[in-house]
């Protein structure tokens, strides 16, 4: 007997560029002075949508208007998504305009303005230029295409203090077919708490239903976008949104559909890290032996947004304490007599508060551009990992210049 | 008729020193290389004592100690306090070294050890040189004074990152009779999540019982160390103790000692924000119309503790988006279309997100040295206010090499 799904990934190039029936372009509208700021993302077919959106009470008027219609309409055809404005507290005139942007894609490509996600990132509070957006989209439908070009182009149009376009995609194995999960995001910034914008769109060829597709992209979220970010302290125009052919009678996902996914999401999410905002160095969080995953993520992403672990990280001082202390005020039911801290695989404080490396071994740890960090809370089986990077001068220096 | 008690309120030098009863000292024990390291305060009759201590599950050993002679006796006597070793996460060793230490001032000043509390600040993860605490405390003892020079030296010996001593005092009349509220304290820094250290202590000559003690501090921390601080994730070290000669049968405290003992837990946290880690500017923020003092404190908190409002205000970036995104994360029931927002008392974002200010004219408003933002929520009819600083490039420098 032959497994109807393989595990096995095939990592691709493309991104979503690499999905069958999906066509994408990147523009520059003249929402910002130069760069491509305008991306358009096309399904050949309609698709079932899920999302996971900013628990932020201020939310930008693409999230509600995008959220307006998924209610009203099962099935999505389009994605248009504009850097350089965020259209965030903009009042009647921001859900206005971020309507009238629905309603453009949806005459050029004859779908109902229901069927289009609209998303925005860049500056909260000045209006969207809804006539450039309008010119834009017009170039951006002349030039949809698949394939890695295309992908490329429309991730770049979705950056705002990003260096680098974010691309994802794997495929994966079912009943002896080929299917491709792939993805684009932006965001960069230490992404903790209220920082940054994030926004992710993930799309497949495997047909699935909408309840199918909501419960994987909220598992991938939990450990990937949700492990670089804290749940509530999101920004404004935070969304994660994932498409896949519609099939309403395919209620359960295949583990290797399952495990493409998050793969596409990891890679995102951890590519929002390494480009985390004057960045020098990465850190990798592993907090394990917890009494469940709650536990650990909580504990994870508390030592990951802890500005004194990031700046400790940035200066390699292997001030271990402030780990601990970050850890300690989670308050997730750490017990100080247990726990242990491991650096790249290396004991480095034992139970007890025991130091294992000497100063100049455990600085050694920190040189590294990757360190990995693993906390044993001495509880249970359970683990979590989370990333995150270093807080660095010039990440104030970006941050006190945003707009400027 | 004349009124018992005046509400007027007379500002004084030498904080813990102008209170009557109280001696101290401040001297270098040789926890650190040159600086005072070792503060000493001896009350000249038993204390009620209250106490307001980190929420951090990581808490240091003289936490512990102190919490655990606050149990078994009545009454305080003296306060050990050292700079330059926290005394945290040093296991079984560490609450073995905090107990000596309470013996030894108990020792010297014939006292019982449970009389005694200790507290720490400084680095954590090393080991407290108690032959250098007993030292010190010889010298300390010798030197025990009552005044401004003496509060002084004992303010400047719980310095860690700190650049300048915290003293207030205030005076106020009780049915004629003049007292005195005092203290000193330590912390600089953001003091934002999981950050930098804060200790205070406070001391008042009018006679409490320990239950009108602890409600008083309970009362004023809320408005005032909590206010520049995040409940929940406050450092392994952070405490403030409060004393006042025990008076068992008085459980009402007088408004006029309300009033001093408020603005000198005021003053002090104010100290701290002023003396913030590379703090170029500060940050006064006021959330007016709320529906309750909870939703007014827990929004000027999330704002105040926002990375990207702080390099925002560094920057005198006049992006008024993070405020609004920050105030919408803490998720406190915030009315998207209620808010408007003003700059020194100048109207700066209408209702409906309507700029009053012009690019430059916001601008302006944020470069004096001292800046005031109130958010009103058009909610009710509850306030709070918040004090925060600026994240400058300085205070990645000062955090990524605070060891080395």
């Amino acid at each position: 007997m032959i497994a109807s799904s393989s595990l096995e990934l095939i990592a691709l190039r493309g991104g979503l560029g690499a999905v069958p029936g999906v066509r994408l372009a990147g523009v520059h509208a003249g929402i910002k002075p130069r760069k491509r700021d305008l991306a358009l993302i096309v399904f050949d077919t309609p698709q079932s949508c899920a999302s996971v959106v900013t628990t932020n009470e201020i939310k930008a008027a693409p999230l509600l208007v995008s959220a307006a219609h998924l209610r009203e309409s099962p099935t999505m055809r389009a994605v248009v998504c504009n850097s350089g404005c965020a259209n965030a507290c903009t009042g009647e005139r921001g859900e206005h305009d971020a309507r009238a942007t629905a309603r453009q894609a949806a005459t050029l490509l004859d779908f109902s303005p229901a069927q289009v996600i609209v998303a925005s990132t860049g500056v909260i509070g000045i209006a969207l230029a809804v006539d450039r957006v309008q010119r834009g989209l017009e170039r951006a439908v002349a030039q949809l295409d698949s394939g890695a070009k295309a992908a490329f182009d429309a991730a770049e149009a979705i950056m705002t203090t990003d260096r680098v376009p974010k691309l994802a995609a794997y495929a994966f194995y079912h009943q002896d077919r080929k299917y491709v999960v792939g993805g684009i995001a932006k965001g960069s910034g230490m992404i903790a708490p209220n920082m940054a914008t994030m926004l992710a769109f993930i799309a497949t060829d495997f047909p699935l239903s909408t309840a199918a597709l909501a419960h994987a992209l909220g598992a991938a979220n939990d450990d990937s976008f949700n492990m670089i970010s804290v749940d509530g302290d999101m920004s404004t125009n935070d969304a994660v949104y994932a498409f896949a052919p519609t099939r309403p009678d395919r209620a359960e996902v295949p583990a290797a559909f399952e495990g493409a996914f998050n793969a596409v999401a990891l890679d995102l999410a951890k590519a929002m890290v390494a480009d985390g905002e004057g960045a020098t160095k990465r850190l990798e969080v592993r907090v394990t032996q917890a009494r469940d995953v709650e536990q650990a993520r909580s504990i994870a992403r508390a030592i990951i947004n802890s500005n004194l672990v990031k700046t400790a990280l940035y200066g390699e001082d292997p001030n271990w304490g402030r780990i601990i202390a970050a850890a300690g005020a989670a308050r997730a039911q750490l017990d100080p007599q247990r726990w242990s801290l491991f650096a790249n695989g290396k004991p480095w404080v034992g139970v007890g508060g025991i130091e294992l490396l000497s100063e100049a071994e455990a600085h050694r740890e920190l040189e590294p551009e990757t360190v990995l960090v693993e906390l044993r809370l001495g509880l249970g089986q359970a683990r979590a990992t989370g990333w995150g990077c270093d807080l660095s001068r010039d990440y104030v220096r970006i941050n006190a210049n945003y707009r400027t």
